[in-house]
This record gives structure tokens, sequence and C-alpha cells, in this order.
């Protein structure tokens, strides 16, 4: 069985994540969307939150299995025998920490990263920019799953 | 009439910024130079002392005058009815970012962003690189406009 | 008056060439589309055959007119009174080269180049990658105008 | 069954080919090395003697065939029934170039690139710098297969 | 007499700096390698943990020393009668920003900056890079000299 | 003695190649410039040439010497006893190519490379933008030596 990890942190999944999701579902067995915790930085969405909007945006999708980890995404796919790393390959200045990260995690551990080219509909989305441009009122409809705009509209309208 | 905003931070404005104003104020009828607030990050200089110095750099171009925004640059753009966003583009490890931005900001509002390159004798300053010579006491008269020059001086001793 | 140029070799136009064409007509009260003559580099297209397909492809936008020239551009754009050129920046390894240009033709003349953003639609476009598509058969309509799309598939099929 | 591809011109294969290869045969259930013709290019060894060499160098790995191709890679991956192609990714200036194929190719026909990284140890490596090396007597015996040196040396005599 | 500073945070050195220092120390007669102090930034080690762990894992090499500097780095080559700063350069990423610096720094001072090439073994590595993967205990001991790797473990035990 | 070569194919040398030669010397007891003969090319300047227009353009620099090349780079460098290749590094899509030319370097023999930045004015300067700007009959004569400028003028009026 052919296993991938496709690890961000998803806060929240724009139409940019869930169409790499789809691509990558179409090329292993199984697929594991891997929400990693990172205690130094809140978030705008919770961890359980980030894998609710992640399930409901891809549940047509039958091979796909929302997972979260805290630590070394290598020890991960030790732990759960998954032998490649998927990621998504935006812009060139991603590339270089990218590539450093993929020689790193295939040296301790020997699994391997295969990175994806964007559509290029979403070649500029980012999580980060969704959010700027929401927060400000911006409308961001076109870029998210339809379950993240709502849920981020919420959000943002509470605080 | 054609009119253009120019967008940053201008925390202070450097002679790139100036060089920038100039040439772009000779291709539209009206040039807007936007200090966009960052609620976030306390800059060196206030908003207002940030105009200040740029509209003293910049009184001799007649068809320039400054403004100040928070939120979204399109929405300022939309209500100030500008059609076109200028940028200076001083290196590839901005290119990506401000592409993506060029982008999102063009199919949320329909404005265009028009990129101009740098003057090769400007083209490795910044505002950070030149508050960091400054305050370790480096001599950087050269680098911005005169009255910056001052008021770099002046904020540095007191702090 | 605005005027610009956007120089290339449209051997042939894509819809990246003619979406450029469209924006940027938006900006300037008059832009004109120039094929740049390479007398080391023959063509697929002829001159005029080039320009006959951009001036149909862009029939409906008023104020674009077609033109050639064998030359400097700038000396182009010194005799039509032309202060800004247009250009669209796809990628990254465009950059270097086209900031270059830009800064020379600049200090030669004083004429500006504006880059515009590419609609990320066709961001992966350029004419050689749809000529050798189409040279093996592959299906390039969605990728050009309807006419250049014709006249591609009758060209390579002469051959 | 998960197959995929890996196409180049192999002219000659160095270690780091070899080494991609050897990464990527445990990731599908069948690598397929593709050596891609290039008709207006004639190579220092013919595509036969291409594939000679992979075979030799690579006759440990059991999933791995090799294969020669004229024409659309895709049309390729459609007559042989493959979904994937792997790219080994060296540099960033290859980076934009085969980000485009790669969108190109996934819209042509829905078949995906994954792209992998080099092992560090052979990330300056390429064909043509070996035989650029070669060529003035350089010692290359550290950067090929044994069998691609031998060769190597013969034909470079020869010439 | 030729020399030449080797500045960095060293937070700690990893196998990366260790070779730059070697190969840079047979080019001049003396090399100082300056831990530069940040103190807006607290490190992993203190300065001068940093500064006997360097010299440590160099004290084989006869023309090396090292020191520690608040401050810009061109005052301390002028205080050192120092003509030429050394710096890896490892990506893309951080062309633009060091070339910007060594720009700055030459009409600042007129002291030049050379730029080496790392080992392509360690051409993926970096201090932050090495703490994150220590910090979650993926093992970094072929990654640092073997006293950085002891006290490491250490500094990530007490905390 | 410590000595560098710079070497380059100087068909004709600009500005920005004076540049790095006068501040190149400054760091070495001995530079010497070595033009490196393509027999695949034909330049528009003979070698003897363009060493003759080097050695006029820098005759105050006392401790550079002229000398041309065929062959392997390190080679040249173990015959003259040469520890350091220096090379000009103008913008990144030179970055990657030259990178791995130096780690091909430096693991053939040792000989390190290092790369200097650019005098900002100069940066968007080559001899092939300068070929063909003058070809067309732009003034370049703000862009190299006064010597460079006259043999350009006269052998493109002869052509």
């Amino acid at each position: 069985m052919r296993r991938a990890v496709y690890p961000g942190s998803y806060d929240p999944a724009t139409n940019g994540h869930v169409d790499v999701i789809r691509r990558a579902a179409g090329l292993f067995d199984e697929l594991v969307v891997a929400v990693m915790i990172n205690k130094n930085k809140k978030g705008l969405f919770t961890v359980d939150e980030r894998i609710d909007m992640l399930s409901q945006a891809t549940e047509d999708v039958p091979n796909v299995r929302m997972d979260s980890w805290h630590g070394l995404l290598v020890e991960y796919c030790r732990q759960q025998e998954i032998e490649t790393i998927v990621k998504g390959l935006r812009a060139v200045s991603d590339f270089d920490y990218e590539l450093q990260m993929a020689q790193m995690n295939q040296q301790l551990s020997g699994v391997e990263t295969l990175f994806m080219s964007p559509n290029p509909l979403y070649s500029y989305l980012s999580s980060s920019l969704v959010k700027e441009v929401a927060t400000y009122g911006g409308d961001v409809s076109h870029l998210v799953p339809e379950n993240v705009h709502k849920r981020l509209t919420e959000r943002l309208t509470e605080s």
C-alpha cells in the first residue's frame, strides 16, 4: 500500500490546499492530511476546527483521512509507516526552505518528499493572505471552500 | 484622469522611494503616496511624521499628494477612484509575494499593479537596512533625503 | 495623452498576451503592441501574420494598435513619443533579464518600463511551449485565441 | 498498480540521475526511465547507448525499465497508462520552466508531475557539466556510474 | 597581511560553518570568526558558549581566532584593520539580502564581501533547522561538530 | 603570495568588469584576468583584442596581469599555482550555474571560488547587452571604458 502525508498548518484550508488533496489522493492508496501543531503560534482556528473544516471540504474523497501531529514529521511517518511526504510548491521563495527540509528529512529517515505544482488558478493563494483580506472585509468566497468561508466570517465577526 | 497609488510603510522614506515617486509621477496625472498603517507594528516614526518627511522630500513634484490608510489597499482604490497600484520591485525575494498580492488585488477589485525597476544606485536600499546602519552610528546621509537624515539622527539620539 | 508600448515576438500570440493587452489598454490612452523583428531568428509566422492574428484577437479593444519594429525599443519610443514600456512578468527566471533591460532602457532614454502580473490562469503559458505542444499534436485550443489556433493548425500541417 | 515515468535526455546519465532512479523506484510499483528524443540536437551518445548505460547502472533495481520516446510526454503516459511524471528539481533556475511544463501537462492530460529533491552530494551535477569537464581532461569518475565513465572516456578519445 | 572576518550568530555552529571556516582559513593569512551579538534575540547558547564551541571545533586550524561584536560589522573591520568579509551563500533566498548588505557595506566603508559556495553535503544545513530537529528528538549528530552535539543535547534536556 | 584569477569572455570588457578588477586587485597580491577561449563561439573581438582593451583600461592597477586560456579553469589554476577564482555575481539567474561550477571546481581541485557583489551602478550591465544596444546605434559610452567604446564603434561600423 502506497501512503503519503500532506502536512500543513491549514489555518484555514484554502481552495489551493483542497486542490492538492484531491490530486494527491489520486496518486496514492491513502493520503493523510496532517495538521502540524505549532505551540509557539496561536492560530485563528483550533486544530480540531481545522480538521473539521478539512474533513467537510474533502468528504467526497474516499482515501483521505485527517490527523494532527506535534513533533518531527519524519517521526510521524515512522510511526504510521508512511514513506512519502507531499508538498505543494507555490513559489520560488518556498523552494529553498522546502528543499532543505526535504533533504534533511531524507537523511534523517529515508522518507522522501514529493513536490506538486499548484493549480495555476490558486498559485497566489495562502492562508495568511486569505486571513489578511478577510480581516479587512474583502470578499474571499472564491478562495476558500464554502464551509471555511462561513466559519471564517463568523470567527472574524466574533473578535 | 490617470491616477495611481504608491503604497508603503515609509518608516522612513529612502532615496529609493523618492526616486520611484519622481519617476512614477511622470507617468500618471496624479500619484498618491499612501502610508499603510499597520497597528501590530510600532514604527520608528508616527504616520504623520512619515507623511511630513515624504511631503518635504518631494515638494517640488506638483502632481503628488500624501495620504494614509488602514485596511485593504483595494478598498482605498475604490473609494478614491484609483485604477493602478505602483510598486518598486527591488529583488527577487520581493517578487513572489508581490506577484501574489497583485493577482489577489486584481481578482478582488480589477485594480492593476504596475511594477517599476529600481534605480540601480538604490537597488540595495531599504528602510530597515537604513535604520539598522544608523542605529549603530553608520553614515546614511547619502541614502535618505536630507530632511529624513536630520530627523533620523534626532530620533535615534533621543531613544 | 498617456501612451505605452507592449513589445514582444508574438510568434504566435497566446491567451496570456491577449489578457495583458486587454488589461494594459485600460490603463493608458493608447497601447501599441509592437512585434519586435529579430533577423537572426526565423519565426513560425511572418511579422505580418503575427500582426494580423493580434489585430483580430483584440479587435474589440478600441485603443490598441499594432506595429512592428527592428532596432532599439527606446528609439521606437522616442520616434513615437511613447513614455512607457509594458511587460508581463511571468516567472522569476524572466525577472533578472527584464530588470536589467528596464534599467538599461531607463538610462538610455528615460523611458520607463512597467511590469504587470500575469493572469494566474495563463502564468505557465509561452509561445514556445504552445508551439512545442501543438507540433506533437497536443490540444492547445484553450491556450491561444481561436484565430491563432486555426492558423497554427494549418501552419503545422503544411510543414 | 502505481507507475511513474522519469523522463530526461541522459546524455549521459550521472550519479544524480541514478540516485533519483533508485529513490523513485522505491515509491512506485514500476518506474519507467524514458529517454526523450530531440531530433534537433545531436547528442554525444545515441539513444540506444544511453539506454544501455542506464540499464547497466541500475540493473540491481528490479522495478525499473528503460524506454525512449519522441513526442509529447503526456501522450506517452496515455499510451502506457502512466499517471505520474517524476522529475528531479536541482536548482531554482529549473523551477520556473519545470513548473510551467507540469501545469501544462496537468491541463493537457491530468497527468501529475512530482518533483524530488536532489541528493545534496549531487546537487551541482548535470550531464552537460560532466561533458564539459571530461572534454578538457578533468576527472569525472566520482560523478558518473563506472560504465558511463568508461564509455565517456572512449567517446571523447575517438573524436 | 590578508585578514578576513566570517560573521554569524553561530547558535550553534554546524558542520557547514566549520567547513567554511576551514576552507576560508586557507585563503587568508588570518580569519576572524565573529559572533554577532543581537540584543533583541535570545539565543539557545550564550555568546561565550558559542565561541567556546567554535574554538574547540576548529582548534586544529592555526590561523583562526574567535571574537564577538555588537554593532556595525564594518566598524569592527575598521577597528581591526580587516578588509574582507567572508560569507557562505547557501541558497537563493539568502542571495538578495546578502547582496544588499554587501553593497551597503562596500559603500559605507570600502570593505568587500566575498561569498563562498557551501559544501554540497551541508547545503541544506542551518542552525535553526538543527535546533528544530534536535528539539523534537531527531538525530543531528552528523550535522554538527561532536562537541556541539554534546552541549546541544545537554541544553535541550535542561530546558 | 595570495593570487586569484578572474575569468570571463570579456567580449568586450564593460565598466562592471573593470570595477570588479579594481576591487579584487585590492584583495590579493596578484590578480590574473583570464580570457577564456571558447572555440565554438565566434566573438566580436579576437582574444588578443580583448586582452589589449582590458590591459589599457586597467593599466593604472599595478598587480593585475592578463592571460588567456583554453580548457579547464582549474587546470590553469594548477599550472599557475592560483588558489582562488574570483567571480562577479550579478543576478539570481547567474547564481545557480555559478554555484554548481564552484562546487564542481572545488571538488575537482580544491580551488575555491569567491563571489563579489557588483557595484550597484553596473548591476544591469553585461557584454551582450552592451553589444545589442551598440549594434542598433544606442549610446553606450557610459557603460564601457573609453578605449572599448572607441573600438566597439569602429568594429560595428566595419561590419
